[in-house]
């Protein structure tokens, strides 16, 4: 088939790392998450779970004012993607996306064999509405965007909404909590559009694998049909346990969603400050880029101490890094590595 | 896309059954299982999982003797069949499988647009060898076969892997530890030879979603590649704890699925006091059938009855039931509920 796979952040398990190059949240996962899993691990676990994933559905559907007919749930928010290029993009006509933006998507494309067109981000990484005005088998884009941290407003996505009545867009808004504004109150007025959500990132759960999608019932019902033909139960007793009580356990989400905007705002300065240009954030990333140092040979050299970031080597974005936030502790060592970079003459380019 | 999405046997919620009608294991998974499910229930949740399953394909390839590289992991057998059916099968020539089997192949084959041919199996249920000597774009049977439960010998199997050098062929093993001979001992001489299996049955962990796949390298690279250009990370990190150890359990693994068989001993020996036809099974399922009492009817009566067993309105078999072996006494108390249908006037048929 020719296909390429999608490459996810290296794990590299030689030495101990500082890890900023997968997105994964510095905070642990609510203690509540922790005990209602460990509650699951009983006897119970010889018997399937629920296909439907009802109580979890209905935890989420509750949880954003909707009905859980409204809500479906998956193996990880790329498990739902996957679904969701099978169920709604139309192979006849192409479908659009950013040209800078995750990875992964051109690969589903590629799976499920249907053309793409890439929208070109304006050069201040912000994204070209009116480009999306234009005959397609369907759209997709997350806001904020990866790798890039840029969000998109309410407005423009409803304009990308109206004007494309006849194809489904998918919002991936996988990085939505740490300061963008979601669209999930336009889905009664749009049946288009799919909000897709992960409790990877914001939850602290990237190891339990559990995301959700939203959107009119009839939307939802296309996913389970696939999710039917592919596999029965996609989420074990244990993910469907412990994503119940993250979406429940609200006081600590709120509290490390704000912990790491908080970071995110003062590791923002200190990079200001040293020269770099930093990309409006509105996700747990920052991505930056410095007029002087190369972004990879940073990226080596962080490497070499011991910090993991994460760099593409793509047209456009070649010369910046992504770096994901840490706790406090993780970025005050990442900013000293950082200078001590930009301050060794190993550091200036050839 | 006019897909008919498979349908897993029904978990209703309005009263305590006993359930012998999803192939569950009556007895809970080794306590090994549960302690290391119970320890990885910790703050590394915020961690992704290890895309590769690295340890649990280590484990498996030493248990079974095999190299890593032979070795794929997924959630659950399911969604290893569903990318093996993306993987491995020919669109341009149909596919073939029995036309008594595990009735997600067919849905599979829908998904991925592939033509299918089934293969008549004889008046016994036995699989006509010689049927599959003709061109295919890939051959899929399960060993033992769902839902009559009847083996397939080593032998017979080589001779359809040796005339089907250019296909691959799947045999699906979900049930080949109650009693039938595992083809993993062809995998070093049939390159064209993949083989699934799935902790759900044998190792009571349907509801942990942890399956894998055997074969030749370069059958496991072309799953690697559908899988990663699917969902990077199929197994969350709970999962990948508790199915190691499931592996490792060997003497817990031994105790159950030998109580398991001799309960099945015991409960046909009963059934055909009754006047049951009895299909020879190595599952850990019965597939019977009454002279007299149509399946339908004991199917209903049952469950009246709070015993829940599988049904299938489906030509060739709509007068057999299959049974799931549960423990001692949930076979008890079915066959109790049995004797009381076939001798309650109210069981005579129409």
């Amino acid at each position: 088939m020719g296909l390429e796979p999608y490459i996810p952040g290296e794990q590299p398990k030689d030495k101990k790392y500082i890890k900023l190059n997968t997105n994964e949240n510095p905070y642990p996962p609510s203690p509540k998450v922790l005990a209602a899993i460990k509650a699951a691990a009983n006897d119970s676990l010889k018997l399937y779970p629920d296909p439907e994933g009802e109580e979890l559905r209905s935890t989420i559907a509750d949880y954003y004012g909707l009905k859980k007919e409204e809500v479906f749930v998956g193996n990880g928010s790329d498990e739902i993607l996957a679904f969701a290029f099978m169920a709604f993009f139309d192979p006849g006509r192409p479908i659009l996306f950013p040209d800078i933006t995750y990875s992964f998507y051109p690969v589903y494309a590629k799976l499920c064999n249907l053309n793409y067109e890439q929208i070109a981000l304006n050069p201040d990484f912000s994204l070209p509405v009116n480009q999306f005005f234009r005959e397609n088998g369907g759209i997709i884009f997350p806001n904020p965007n990866a790798p890039t941290g840029r969000a998109v407003t309410l407005n423009e996505i409803e304009e990308i909404l109206r004007y494309n009545g006849n194809s489904v867009v998918i919002i991936d808004e996988a990085y939505i909590d740490f300061g963008g504004t979601s669209s999930i109150r336009l889905i009664s007025q749009y049946p288009n559009l799919l909000v897709v959500q992960t409790l990877s990132k914001s939850r602290s759960l990237a190891g339990l694998r559990v995301g959700y999608a939203l959107g009119n019932e009839n939307l939802i019902g296309a996913l389970n049909t696939i999710k039917n033909s592919f596999n029965s139960y996609t989420l074990d007793r244990l993910a469907l346990a412990g994503a119940k009580e993250a979406i429940k356990d609200e006081e600590y989400f709120q509290q490390i969603r704000k912990k790491i905007m908080a970071t995110r705002k003062e590791v923002s300065d200190e990079l200001l400050k040293l020269g770099f240009k930093v990309v409006p954030s509105q996700a747990n990333f920052v991505f930056i880029s410095h007029p002087i140092f190369p972004a990879q040979k940073i990226f080596q050299q962080l490497k070499e101490r011991a910090v993991l970031v994460r760099y593409f080597k793509q047209s456009r974005i070649d010369n910046y890094l992504r770096v994901s936030i840490g706790s406090d502790e993780e970025m005050k060592i990442f900013l000293q590595r950082i200078k001590e970079i930009i301050q060794d003459k190993q550091g200036l380019p050839k």
